[in-house]
């Protein structure tokens, strides 16, 4: 999945408007028929591509993009999960290929990796302008599927204006003002993110600046069980952290506790059945 | 998963006969205990561990073995995955990163991920005395479960003399004596593996070597569908040969092509259901 995404074949095969060969396939994209014809096959036992037999030839296979791929796969879709995916296949691979070694040692892998300090994770994340535009347009590939339901797991509309802390590319402040037309949304992040969040990401029309003391915080992570049992995606969310940087997952009452220690009051927590939870904390 | 078995968890947690905390895992294992415990919620999170509160400490988790873990984690047990997985983790993955270029040139990644001529892949593949012995370790961990479903899926006591054409370890070889006493099996492989597999792997008592004209052959391979539409296990290793050999999988009808070119006659397919199906040629 993440290379036939690397190599174009799902773009190809949207913008084609029609099936095509792996022969076809092949000579379009640059890459040798053979390895092409079994990645192809590949896709569609994982049912990313479906195939059907020409009906003059006889033999030759014609591939076409299933639904899913059409829309989570291209990179003009607008749920596209292209760039997240290739942060994945050029990043986090990487990363875990010592996850051995991140045990062992308790911290993140970027050393080995990358040959790369690891005191400093997001300034690894962020090694260059190119990196730093990849992660932020990976996180925007995420909260075009996870954004609305976090944003509708509690009714945020008495909140006008909005504070979004490491928001950087700016799709779940996109999602909170559509939900909540009311809404302004404060985007929090380093100088150079949001610099590039600007030049890149959010025009003009969309961003408001606005400052506001007190309010509501609402924290949006994927939630360990109590017991740190489950679910297994939070685990491996947690494990990544690991090789990653020096972050982890938490469970609802460690997240409590550090909103209580900042004086949060009033704490709610609302699972959303999907990967990322809803903690609402009030002053 | 991986790397718990390649740190030694499912190890220490059989022998040690009780379950184990986290911190006493990461102290014996000489891992750090932030680490450790992640990847042991982890595991429980796959179904690999099981954990209990204890009654006394009241929050701190104890850790065992699942059943699944103990029979195919463990390094001891009779069905251990433990070196497959090993080669899996530190050749394989390491091929895959290098997927989209494999897919581009049509050949195996062995020069951008182990700086090895591509052009004899096993050459490559056995580039150590040590690589090759962790390959033939690997090959008799599938045998140990995949073997018997191959060798039972057609009534071979009719032939007495069996030949294993790349026999490897021989546990493929020692399931045939088992399940036909009569047999007597012929392990052919290169020169150098097998001096390996008769210092390291078959002991004298169990090896006979005899020749014999004519006969019938049984390929063991996985199949792929006709039209190439599936198991997608069959598509990925097919990926697989491309990354890091020059093989690849092939259909019923190919095998019985290059058998019948060959001269075999008779050619019959049995699918197992599993990873592994059978064809048997006769002359």
């Amino acid at each position: 999945m993440f290379t036939a995404c690397e190599l174009g074949v799902f773009d190809l095969l949207l913008e084609s408007g029609k099936p095509l060969s792996s022969d076809a396939i092949a000579a379009c994209l640059g890459a040798s028929t053979m390895g092409m014809e079994r990645l192809l096959d590949a896709c569609v036992g994982l049912k990313l591509l479906a195939a059907e037999m020409t009906l003059e030839g006889g033999k030759e296979a014609l591939y076409r993009n299933t639904e899913i791929s059409n829309i989570y796969l291209t990179k003009s879709s607008p749920k596209s999960q292209y760039h997240i995916m290739m942060y994945y296949s050029n990043t986090v691979y990487l990363c875990w290929q010592y996850l051995a070694d991140a045990v062992r040692e308790g911290r993140n892998q970027y050393e080995r990796a990358f040959g790369i300090s690891p005191k400093d994770p997001f300034g690894a994340m962020y090694r260059s302008d190119e990196e730093m535009l990849k992660f932020m347009a990976g996180q925007n590939s995420v909260w075009s599927i996870c954004g609305r339901d976090v944003l509708a797991a509690f009714d945020l509309s008495p909140f006008t204006q909005i504070y979004d802390l490491g928001g950087g590319g700016g799709a779940l402040a996109r999602e909170c003002v559509s939900l909540y037309p009311n809404s302004t949304v404060t985007i929090y992040d380093l100088p150079k993110v949001v610099q590039v969040a600007k030049e890149q990401f959010v025009s003009p029309e969309e961003r408001q600046i606005a400052f506001h003391e007190g309010g509501g915080v609402l924290l949006v992570e994927s939630l360990l069980n109590e017991d740190k049992s489950g679910p297994v995606e939070t685990q491996l969310y947690s494990m990544n952290m690991l090789v990653q940087t020096e972050g982890k997952e938490r469970t609802a009452a460690e997240y409590s506790k550090l909103l209580e220690a900042a004086g949060f009051g009033v704490i709610r927590v609302r699972r959303t059945g999907k990967l990322y939870d809803a903690v609402l904390g009030r002053k």
